[in-house]
């Protein structure tokens, strides 16, 4: 079949080039080694040769079912493996994969022998020169500690021979183009444009079955199983080169590796939207997600910010899943807010204003032409501000030219079309006008044709021309509302973070002190970490004898304030270790005292001095408090919130994961509640926005750039009306990794890091 | 027809007792006298006959519309009314109601005549005894002034001859027990235990579309039109008699009367529930609402308050109001809020625990018999706490034992079973054992069989059970959140509004002096008012003489606070007219140097004195702020907050209308997302919210007294450890209705108001 083989040969050469155009795009600027399981993946999606390792006609058999599903619809070779047969469903059926002709020609592998063949099973496929495999078989990391080592050696196979490997315990993969069923679940799905991953495999065959009778298509499905080698990033980066691919989908209930999807869905979302659940956002849904895939569930904070940042949009439940993927993939982007409503029925037009005011969305003002041309066109009784209500003996001419009206307005950016059944309206006709009109006029359109049977072949006519209908008019404003948030994200421009100019080794220097004194904990002795990165810090010297602190004292403008130094003692104000206030000549008392209270108070704590600070005056500024910590998945979380009561009763935050852009940093301070007490509430000065702002992207490159700050609190960080002072500092260090971390890497600028 | 003669008498006979019962219900014990309207409404929902006054056979006419309805299956007697026909569809036809036999025993009498005519058709209605009447006629208050001059003539007729009317500008009204659709529009709803009403007759035609098609059947349905008459309180109460009713559904953009609703919803309520969409929510929404029907929107915050006061589960979009509708119709209550859940797909299953977390139900915790039993039951591999995973493999055995075990706990309130397709599980079978085994254990089930055609026929048999499905698991638990919330409204005990020992006639005098000034706004010259009902003020005398202030001064302990008292200046402070601690000897300055800037601010202000104020130590309290205004439709709204950025930037209060029991007191103070403030957050001593719960219920039981009160703020109530002290108000005054209302109603205790 040379013909075939030429446009597979073609395929993988498209493969590569996309591959690089990929690695082009980061910024790291680093060669694509770590992206060589990635690509365009089109062996997995559209094979020319497809084998079944494990393939059988037995009944009720995972292996049959595969090969039954392949040879249904798909358009390439289905090559039954397996010693026990010779022929499966006609075909011929050899030993092993070193036994098929041209073996090394075979584009994917799927494996559904028993578990504890099936690591030799891929081995095979390796060795044979296969490079994409899917592993049906269960059996590993979800099972117990025996799995889990299987599937470390899974991975380390995959690695070996550079396999590009779906699951363990994956339902298979699907592709519409190639008729492609590798799964032994549903049948082939409806050809579109949308792309699917899921890790759940039970979701594929529920939402597949629902899916084709609603009429929803895909380009290809995938079910993720325990993603020991490929997981939602690989797919995310396939499906944004896939020309086929309108809309990528996912359910996920964890992500792998949050920087590096950050960065693939980042680029992925410029023009092809990302939607998501990732479900376990609840304290009772991480459970279930642990007890489910045994994934340790990163924090909800972090997947909200992460996904937010990566323009992910995120939804809650299967309804808004769908009815999302099927406006992006049906519909265009609006160029406005601002909806039109046209209806026959005043009640459901108020329900959908309604919507619109819960929505992002606004209802459109008609310019004056439009409200005269729609007085011209209407009864009387009729209302020709939006909503345009036709009332209830609009006929389809009175319809379509409210529609055309409103739909030609300049300040309308898309519309919402309102219909309860009556006398004088075809549903089929006012389908046809719709789907008419949405073309003529490139505007994305939702229908709201109401009532039962009787909507069904004008709900066709409406898919046939992407316009999605619904009962409730409040679904139909969420979609458009979607195109709208999408049409937000995919017009953000990606900033990269500021690197300022800071003093990297004086930084690590005060890590390395914590390391010395075999401590994890530092407190104000730390100060310097912040001034070494350009944080703003009271004058202040962390005095070991009485008669430094007073020369500590007199080297600084007016009264002082003092603090025990211990990494013992974390709640310093509690045992009477501050003192406000101090005039230069009680500073030796001041000190003797502080001690003496922190020896009472913990005999055995460790006292490293005490720390004679310039006052601030702290009516004068906003309390705010910047931190981090750090997310298993996603790393370096960013906080911001004003202190005291905002942040720890009211819960009143914004948190980022770093590294943050300036525009990121100012989101976060914007994004508060609070944040009106910032610009000068109530008669106060407003506070120096930009200061917090710089503030928090120079602790955004600090923890970048030491990884082994695990945990980092300002707080407070006073934010007067001309700048900021970071008052006391607080945070954790992961001794080993400051140890056994390389100068170098520590030293590598923040723009060159890329997750 | 004696036979149904005497069926038609019992009915009434029903009736007017089951109207007695309303009245014995009343708080007020008043005579059933405002109640004449309402009942049970039988005339209109069950009646014998019924005329139809413009009936004809003229295509396309409204006329011809209602009487074809009727013909359908209506099981009494339709009789036409038109002068210009002796017979519509075979029917001997009369020229007016006078002309039909026994007139008078014509029960519901539906007029459909041109506006010009109508108001004199319903006259003979009420000449010819005809109590009940349905005005399908548009062309009243919703099209301008003549028409609103029209409805009131309408009105005062069906005052006059004492008429149960229906609209005007009503599609008609519907019941299914009887086979009446004495509506122009849609065709006969199905049976079911469901009634609804709908200020949309568009709604309704929509809905019933709809709803016939999804298996949804309602008991009487009723388009309200313009509500001339009858209006939602009548029907709610009908309702709540109604032994057919398990659910009362409304559609309603505006209550004509907050007040009455309340009584008869919180009424009903106790085992009705009542479901409802207010629309108009929104600013853009109440905008619509106003063009769609003429009435000018109370505020949202009174709706809010007052529905949740009634008891009324607000719902906000139509997908809601019938998820809600069916669960309740269709399962009983449970015990308790603890969810079981039992799938054979575990990404489902943490989407269905999600959406657990996000409602007021919790995952139940099963108890360690059950938890054995699964054990046995179940594969290893099945997770057997909660959710339970039945995995992909379970037959419908597994599935029947995990539910009856899940169902059994007593830890259980309900449960969610979720099923993606599998080879080895029959919907249908898996339908009828979910129906059997909610039926054998008593406890609600929402079922989420997912896919598409395959699950219609288990979808029906489930219905037959009165278990709803769904696709989307986050609507199955929104069904059985919707139980929960309504368990949580029956059980309400209702409390009556506490009646204070209170000087009536000190608080007359006060709002009188205003009167006799002739202005309308108050302010600390107010303060006698709040002494009058009780509520804690610091002392304090109003001097118009510097020495007088001085007197005063010697009289309070300690430093005084000193302020203008005049109408005319609003913000005291912004002019300096304020001052804080004076001393004994700074008094008679401070009064003479407050005065005159008061005449260089505002030359013209009316100086009533200065008030002389006991200091207020506002450091040892906590500010807030306890309000009221007047809302159209719900009368006097109580506000309560935190002062300051709380009530100004982050608006956090909470809100209700009066009159309030000390439970709706407890629970406005114990709402606001800062109350943990008032608990004595962060090393403060906690307030005491009891003192602050009682000046609610007597500021409650002030504007509820004088409904001349149109605003009062009382800003702030300092809240200390041990008790409140209101230190300042101010209020605006109807002096109209002060003058005109009579000194008695002011002086009818609280106790006896019932609305």
């Amino acid at each position: 079949m040379p013909s075939l083989r030429a446009r597979f040969q073609f395929r993988i050469l498209g493969s590569r080039s996309a591959g690089n155009g990929i690695t082009f795009k980061l910024e790291s600027g680093e060669p694509s080694g770590v992206d060589d399981n990635t690509g365009e993946l089109s062996g997995l999606f559209a094979p020319e040769r497809v084998a079944v390792v494990g393939a059988t006609e037995s009944e009720g058999s995972i292996g049959r079912a595969i090969v039954e599903n392949l040879r249904a619809d798909f358009a390439g070779e289905t090559i039954p493996v397996n010693p026990n047969y010779d022929e499966v469903f006609g075909l011929a059926c050899y030993p092993d994969l070193g036994s098929v002709p041209e073996s090394s020609e075979i584009d994917l592998a799927v494996v559904v022998v028993p578990p504890t063949i099936a690591v030799e099973a891929v081995r095979d496929c390796g060795e044979a020169g296969v490079r994409n495999v899917v592993v049906i078989t269960a059996g590993f990391g979800e099972t117990g500690s025996e799995g889990a080592s299987r599937e470390r050696e899974l991975t380390e196979v995959a690695e070996q021979y550079d396999l590009d490997l779906v699951g363990p315990n994956s339902l298979g993969v699907m592709s519409t183009t190639s008729g492609l069923n590798a799964t032994f679940g549903p049948e082939n799905a409806l050809p579109g444009s949308i792309s699917f991953m899921s890790q759940s495999g039970a979701f594929i065959t529920a939402v597949l079955d629902w899916a084709t009778d609603e009429g929803i298509g895909f380009k290809d499905v995938v079910s993720l199983g325990n993603k020991a080698v490929l997981d939602e990033t690989d797919f995310v980066r396939a499906w944004d080169d896939d020309p086929d691919t309108n809309v990528i989908l996912g359910y996920l209930e964890g992500v792998e590796d949050g920087g590096a999807f950050i960065d693939a869905a980042r680029e992925a979302s410029g023009d092809t939207p990302v939607v998501m659940v990732k479900s376990g956002r609840t304290e009772a849904g991480a459970q279930a997600v642990s007890s489910h895939t045994g994934t340790l569930a990163g924090s909800e904070q972090a997947y909200e910010a992460g996904l937010e940042q990566a323009g992910v949009l995120r939804v809650e439940n299967v309804q808004e899943l769908f009815d999302f993927a099927q406006i992006l993939s049906g519909q265009p982007l609006p160029d406005s807010d601002d909806v039109a409503i046209v209806t026959n029925a005043g009640g459901p037009g108020v329900m959908t204003t309604d919507a619109v005011g819960d929505s992002r969305l606004s209802l459109a003002s008609f310019s004056e032409s439009t409200v005269e041309a729609l007085s011209e066109a209407m009864p009387e009784e009729a209302n020709v501000y939006n909503p345009i209500d036709a009332i209830g003996d609009a006929d389809i001419d009175r319809f379509e030219r409210a529609l055309d009206l409103a739909l030609g307005d300049e300040n309308v950016g898309c519309a919402v079309v309102l219909s309860a059944p009556t006398a004088v309206i075809d549903f089929d006709d006012l389908a046809r006008v719709i789907t008419d009109l949405q073309a003529d006029h490139g505007k994305p359109v939702a229908a709201v044709l109401m009532g039962g049977e009787r909507t069904e072949s004008a709900k066709e006519i409406l898919r046939e021309g992407g316009i999605p209908n619904y009962f409730d008019p409040a679904r139909a404003v969420g979609s458009l509302d979607a195109l709208s948030r999408y049409r937000e994200i995919s017009g953000r421009e990606y900033e990269s973070p500021e690197a300022f100019d800071v003093d990297r080794e004086r930084a690590r220097a005060v890590l390395s002190r914590a390391v010395e004194r075999g401590d994890n904990r530092l407190g104000v002795e730390a100060m310097d970490l912040l001034d070494a990165y350009g944080i703003s810090t009271p004058e202040g010297v962390i005095a070991d004898q009485p008669e430094e602190a007073v020369a500590a004292a007199q080297n600084i403008d007016g009264d002082v304030v003092m603090k025990i130094v211990s990494p013992d003692i974390l709640h310093k104000s509690d045992i009477g270790g501050v003192k406000v206030g101090v005039t230069n000549e009680d500073v030796y008392d001041a000190y003797e005292d502080l001690v003496t209270r922190a020896r009472n108070y913990q005999p055995d704590a460790e006292i490293l001095g005490v720390q004679v600070q310039e006052m601030v005056d702290l009516d004068a500024g906003t309390e705010t408090i910047i931190g981090m910590n750090r997310d298993p998945q996603f790393g370096p979380l960013l906080l911001f919130g004003l202190g005291g009561i905002f942040v720890e009763i009211l819960e009143d935050t914004e948190t980022r994961v770093a590294p943050v852009s300036e525009r990121e940093a100012t989101e976060m301070v914007e994004g508060i509640r609070s944040a009106p007490l910032l610009r000068g509430a109530r008669g106060r000065e407003p506070a120096d926005r930009d200061a917090i702002v710089e503030s928090l992207q120079r602790l955004s490159q600090l923890v970048t750039d030491f990884p082994a700050i695990l945990e980092l609190d300002v707080n407070p960080l006073v934010a007067g009306p001309d700048g900021v002072q970071a008052v006391d500092v607080r945070l954790t260090v992961d001794t080993d990794e400051l140890d056994s971390s390389d100068p170098n890497s520590a030293d590598r600028p923040t723009e060159e890091l890329d997750s």
